[in-house]
């Protein structure tokens, strides 16, 4: 037997079966049309906005960091409840567009950014977050030739990391922003060249639990920030202060303390120093915002015994949860949390390994957990599929396609 | 410094540039459009082809799994040149219709079969490849309902495996397939109930590059088929004894030695039971036929130095070559064979870490390489991406989208 991850709070049962945003499960995907479907509860969205509000100063900005989930509904969805949005491509820009944010409201980061990303963008009004010296040169030329003054800031690569986060994005050598002893000269030249300075970008890490951790890389983004502002000797007009909100997936795991963090932020920003003062401060959030609102649901096709072990083989898999199979950016295969949906309530009893679809060993969902028994027809949920779960997957693999996604 | 895997046999330079099927790298991306590009060479399959066909005992057909590599020219160009095709869902029949195989060519193999699936395939009388008792029944009535004799054989989950193979799918518990114990009974049953007998699917594992691992394997499909035989009663009618034939992707790989595996088989073919004496028999190759035709070609947008340490960024990245990222299915990261194509007989100078254009760490395509000096505008080249490539990457990731692809 392996344990299961925590299935997230606020997921309760109408007559025995997993029930989202009020609606049984069997019911979405009888209005869906098919399994598989990913559904991503707008309430739940809204109350973990709420909760974080409540918990962060007032003064601190909420970005949507929008490669969490992309889905359409879901973006317009966001357009109403966060203050701004991080983009990574020219792709990403054109869905935001459609979704409804300004431009004003978006910035864009990403280490490769191609001549007509920065043509597009700069031309809107997007803040470009600059990666490098080249790619500042190349922002002011597309500006030049535009001839606008393009929004410009800069990310930094700072020398502290964020302890203990899943991807580490800050510390040495990396392909991310401008390293920081070089920031202060970078800054200052574009400022010369008449770009409108937007301040920076330092983001040093994501999927962290750990509040301490949060706690003290803030502290250091805002001392580097600081520091950086008083050696290109102007007040910083914004700071965007990365995310690195983590949420559980994995037995053990712990829901991340954002009262701590926040009651942490409103001291720092009580001793500002002078030239942060007048700063606006973001956070970006992606993850920590959509993924415990999505749940992705796959209808058993095949329930079969091997050599004594059941499997449930169901009709999705890897191709839309890579990172629940654990392949993408997990070194050990731990379970995520998984449930049967259509018997949500019924006791736990017999140990099984949950399938995908895919004629590949490395199509797993779920191995050995104790779960209610389950046959073919009955549904099974994945949680914490609200992130990084349909864009991140590879649809196409043996010729299967993209499964369907609902708002509810 | 890292090394590289080794570049495939059979890749020029002209003018100083990478050649793909005659035509220098930069010429392909023009002609495409832009990049990511991935081209794969007719020449090469074909070259492949003809050298698995001089290896190869003349009796053994050769069938494509399609899973490998799904794009329409290059399936077109298969139809052509192997005797029949391996296909893993519903989508991937439409595709191989398209690209003009038959469906008495076309075997259906895969865990998670769908009704609609198991009625397409049947309806159009392509052979199942039965993975549970469950299927079976499945399948028995979808005939049933159209009125048709289906055509099935059983995969057959072996006691024994692949040694060394990359992904072992035989020996013990497995999600694929009937265990050994299980099969007579099935398919007397199969039989029984009207079905046309189609034999015995037996894969066992895949990416191996021992021959002598092959050699045993194969020995053990051809007693395993026997002795089912002899249990089910009568001769058998088709073999498919499944691939696992490898490509070298890594440093210290070495080609796999067709000419010992094909005489090995020659050999037992020459010693058939009698229930093996008329069966036509088939291996089925993926990986082999077209993986090292491929070549991801990705141009460099930015070169930049963070903490000493030298990055190229290019345009493409893990959204189209998840396994070269190491991201897929590997434990460790190593280096696909990499190269700069537009300076590809140029002396390397220097190391450098080449990255995607994504936002996150996983995006690697080469860590610390020796490899010519390159700048902004270079073509990078990442070889063996002929199979498990486009089709197999999250293309949505970031909102990236598909790379371009074409056959040459």
């Amino acid at each position: 037997m392996k344990p299961l991850g925590p299935i997230p709070a606020g997921f309760s049962a109408i007559d025995g079966e997993l029930a989202i945003g009020g609606h049984k499960a069997s019911a979405l995907v009888a209005e869906a049309g098919d399994t598989p479907l990913f559904v991503y509860s707008r309430a739940m969205i809204h109350a973990r906005m709420a909760q974080l509000r409540a918990a962060m100063p007032e003064r601190i900005k909420i970005h949507y960091a929008m490669k969490a989930n992309p889905f359409g509904d879901l973006l317009e969805h966001m357009a109403e409840l966060v203050d701004g949005l991080d983009i990574a491509s020219g792709g990403e820009f054109a869905q935001a567009r459609e979704a409804g944010f300004l431009p004003r409201e978006i910035s864009f980061a990403g280490p490769g950014k191609r001549d007509e990303e920065l043509h597009l963008a700069i031309r809107a009004g997007v803040t470009i977050n600059l990666e490098s010296a080249n790619e500042a040169r190349r922002a002011l030329e597309a500006a030049q030739a535009l001839g606008v003054a393009p929004r410009l800031a800069i990310r930094v690569n700072p020398d502290f990391e964020l302890r203990g986060s899943g991807m580490k994005m800050g510390g040495g050598a990396k392909p991310f922003g401008v390293d920081q002893a070089q920031v202060a000269t970078l800054a200052k030249d574009i400022i010369a060249a008449g770009a409108e300075w937007r301040g920076l970008h330092i983001y040093t890490g994501s999927q962290a639990l750990d509040a301490d951790a949060i706690i003290e890389v803030q502290g250091n983004v805002l001392d580097l920030a600081a520091q950086l502002s008083v050696e290109v000797g102007s007040a910083l007009p914004h700071l965007n202060m990365g995310g690195g909100f983590g949420i559980p997936y994995f037995d053990k795991d712990r829901p991340l303390d954002i009262v701590s963090i926040g009651s942490a932020l409103d001291e720092r920003f009580g001793n500002l120093p002078d030239v942060l003062q007048a700063t606006d401060f973001a956070i970006e959030l992606g993850r920590y915002l959509v993924g415990e609102a999505g749940v992705y649901l796959t209808r058993i096709v095949d329930r079969k015994v091997s050599h004594g072990a059941t499997y449930l083989v169901t009709d999705g898999g890897l191709h839309h949860q890579l990172a629940a199979s654990g392949n993408f950016g997990t070194v050990v295969r731990r379970n995520y949390p998984v449930a049967i949906a259509t018997r949500f309530d019924a006791p736990a009893e017999e140990e099984v390994n949950i399938t995908g679809c895919l004629c590949t060993p490395l199509d797993r969902l779920a191995d050995q957990p104790l779960l209610p028994r389950a046959d073919v027809g009955d549904i099974v949920a994945i949680f914490c599929a609200g992130a990084y779960g349909a864009s991140a997957s590879p649809s196409a693999f043996l010729g299967q396609g993209p499964a369907l996604e609902m708002l509810v």
